[in-house]
């Protein structure tokens, strides 16, 4: 199984609308990047349930993103912020472009 | 039922996650501002059948912002865009602050 990147996104995302089970394997495979057999451990569980836990999850979290796209939506916010951040850094730099920049990534935080 | 405001906006984050009947009963009542007996007539159902599909599409809105927050989260990064704006109003305009406005416009349709 190929480790697929945006999930980790999507879970942060959508992971609320997830089982306990399945949040916990999909947490444990895509953000402490754990092995199946530590995730298994942990979890009390063989690592075929693992894995179908983790199939679930995926299964859930693209259907989320199919339906709602916010994850995409949040993206595309995060690229015109990137762009923004380039442009003040390019201009005389004064408290004002300072505030600027702080408020970037104050908001890119909230993302 | 008093109109909570707060739906419309909930509606555009989640309504892909509620059933066509919910959704169709939801965005008529507060996206288009119909009345009961206007969407029970073009849902071809009676108003008690609308109020049941508004309190079930209300219970889930509800519930998925309160596992989600993403419209929590959108509503801060529009602050945070506001507050930009007003720094960069306040600037000597130049074709940078132009650009940082127009990014600041495309950022905030996404939203």
């Amino acid at each position: 199984m190929a480790k697929d990147l945006r999930m980790g996104i999507l879970l942060d995302f959508y992971g609320g609308l997830l089982t306990d089970k399945q949040r916990l394997a999909m947490d444990g495979y895509y953000n402490e990047d754990l092995s199946l057999a530590e995730i298994a451990e942990e979890m009390d569980i063989s690592r075929q349930g693992v894995m179908a836990f983790l199939r679930q999850g995926e299964k859930h979290l693209l259907a989320f993103e199919e339906k709602l796209g916010l994850a995409e939506r949040f993206a595309e916010i995060n690229a015109g912020l990137d762009r923004m951040r380039g442009i003040i850094k390019a201009m005389p730099q004064d408290e004002r472009c300072e505030e600027l920049l702080f408020l970037i990534e104050t908001v890119s935080g909230i993302i």
